[in-house]
């Protein structure tokens, strides 16, 4: 928490309120001494929600939690903390979630199924459900629709920069507003979603409609990041629809009235997805990585991940190194359909190799320069296909060694 | 090559000369300079052969020419290079690999395709094929069959210590004798095979018996060792029998003469597996994963494996703090049938975690101490069925990093 920003950080944007949307971040010190660790949010009645979650098959409770409520599709509270996750807790952990909603709701007035919960830290430890509760009502109390900054901060753990984005789009003639945070930085590879991020609009769309936005955007941004291939236990994304704009009602079913919203979305989540590869445990570089002419998207994404996952890419890229042979090796190694002889790569737009073999005397200058950057761009052609995906990560340092050899003492 | 040797490195073993088995090694200049870096092996007529190899979908060429060659079942001679893989080399790759062949069985005495051919070392770049070929008389000429421990050196490339072992097993009453080398450190998860290993009998099985035997004891010892999850393209373990021992005849399919036999295999293999993991790259502790419990075998390996796999588990390891909510979360990416709440996790021999939860007041002390040590203990019971496997891995630390980033310059 007071090691050194990611050099890859982005400042945090000014985010509007959002009609409909409170917010409020305290140190209830669940963990962290002296620090924000909870945030409250408190959204009008009608507010509609959507939600993706980790496919990790150990889930935390507040995933499951989160999981359940989603069901009614309506949301008038979250409570997130940091610095426990309040997974492999068992029924305290059960418990911890229903006596936080339930007080929640208590204190906002609404049902406890309209409650959502977050955890993020670390993983096995009871959460002390006392101490969280003792705080709601301070929480409570400092409510305000000014607030994302400090939210955006409160989440964090070990981050080293506070992550927001924000869009507007149109919806018939009316313009809306999203805001969106998230945090994340070690444990990602995200399968459904990503650690934790939220996302709040005063857009009145349908519970329904949300949800297939958010989990179309979601594929294209946070489930294409990984930082260590370790997807974690409390992935999750929440997007909350206030309905305060005065906008054309939107059918249960979205479509293409929806269009500009879901653009803004995506780019939401898209900048939300990238800061946390620029926040990846130990980061020197981000590393965006393109695979064209595979057998199908899918494929290509497949591809696209076993590079980003790659050890021995990522070293290498630390290294400054555009050591393409290893690249060869993760095409290879993913299982899907490729042919050495017609694979092709380049780093930094300069193609080094061409249908299965090196190119003789390409022009190594720029790819030494590009390497020495702090964005370094791969490119696969499968040369078999029109099947193609893109993925983003981060290199694989010391720093990484540093944090995880030592994150609970 | 020059670093220091791996805290885990076990000695050399005395190994006997195997009937019907000559090797010499020496020092060819193809990438190293004042090392041996080229190894031959003649062996008798009548030699037959097994082989497994990589599942990389983009084999390096003497991956391609061993699985044509094997066909025959029949080998003469073994050529082996170390600091060129001759991986992503195209057509001067195969053609390396066809003059190769065609120039050592011309000196040896027998059909191109009874030679083997195996390289390991830098992906990408043209093996310098004159250089190869212009050594090879010189190593012809000083064959003798007592050389194994000089070739386990020869065939190293960022391996800290050489790597062999020897067993003997009966043939009926018989005595028959097995000698294995293998080299690898990085770039390790093996799919069909690993890194490069060789294996010479002087028993009489006909090439039928010895793949089935080959392929069951890969599957419980170098399939079971990964170091960074990266499967090369150069995977190869080639076993010999050389036939020079007097025994009942063995029929083509093997069968219940062939158990003593398969055991001191299984053995050998499980030595040479277990020293390319002591050999991790920037390994400090060789840690066992053993998973019970599991709906099948098959399942058990694989949520094994994502344990072996998870950075964080590594790093974790590498710190020395027995973080078993890593261990959970790697259980549950693994994507296999898993219930949180039956799932128990033990380090060291000592239950942490039980059924969902974590044991109030375990007894710490142990755990500490067996974590200072350089042999590491995981032990995961899912709850569920009677599946169950075992593998090896290493931590991940910061030798890791340092020999990756700079490899190749």
């Amino acid at each position: 928490m007071t090691g050194p920003v990611s050099p890859l950080a982005l400042p945090l944007p000014e985010m509007p309120a959002i009609a409909g949307a409170e917010c409020a971040s305290i140190a209830a010190g669940i963990r962290y001494k002296s620090r924000e660790d909870m945030t409250v949010f408190r959204f009008a009645p009608g507010t509609t929600v959507a939600g993706v979650f980790t496919m990790n098959k150990c889930p935390g409770a507040p995933v499951d939690w989160c999981r359940a409520a989603l069901k009614g599709g309506k949301a008038r509270a979250l409570v997130v903390n940091a610095g426990n996750s309040n997974v492999f807790t068992g029924k305290a952990g059960r418990e911890t979630c229903e006596r936080t909603a339930k007080e929640a709701a208590a204190l906002i007035g609404c049902k406890p199924r309209e409650v959502f919960i977050a955890s993020t830290g670390v993983i096995g430890e009871r959460l002390p459900t006392d101490v969280l509760l003792a705080a709601l009502p301070g929480a409570v109390a400092k409510l305000t629709a000014d607030s994302w900054q400090g939210a955006a901060r409160a989440i964090m753990t070990t981050d080293t920069f506070p992550k927001g984005a924000t869009r507007t789009a149109k919806i018939g003639d009316a313009t809306v507003t999203i805001c969106g945070i998230a945090k994340g930085s070690g444990m990602i590879a995200p399968d459904m979603a990503t650690m934790l991020s939220f996302i709040a609009t005063d857009a009145k769309i349908p519970a329904e409609a949300l949800q297939k936005l958010l989990s179309k955007g979601n594929a294209k941004t946070f489930n294409c990041v990984t930082v260590d291939s370790d997807t974690s236990t409390s992935d999750t994304v929440l997007l909350f629809a206030t309905g305060q704009a005065k906008h054309p009602r939107v059918p249960a079913e979205g479509g293409a009235m929806l269009k500009d919203f879901a653009r803004a979305l995506e780019e939401v989540l898209h900048d939300l997805a990238l800061m946390v590869a620029r926040d990846g445990e130990g980061a020197q570089k981000l590393i965006t990585i393109d695979v064209t002419g595979a057998v199908s998207a899918k494929s290509a994404h497949r591809v696209a991940m076993a590079i980003a996952n790659s050890p021995l890419v990522k070293t290498a890229v630390a290294g400054e190194d555009a050591n393409w042979g290893r690249i060869v090796m993760a095409v290879g190694k993913a299982g899907e359909p490729a042919d050495r002889d017609k694979l092709s790569i380049a780093v930094g737009g300069v193609w080094m190799a061409r249908e299965g073999g090196v190119i003789p005397d390409y022009d190594e200058a720029p790819v030494v320069a590009h390497m020495k950057g702090r964005d370094v761009q791969i490119t696969v052609d499968l040369g078999l296909g029109r099947g193609k995906a893109r993925v983003w990560t981060c290199d694989l340092t010391h720093g990484y060694i540093d944090i995880n050899g030592s994150y609970r003492s």
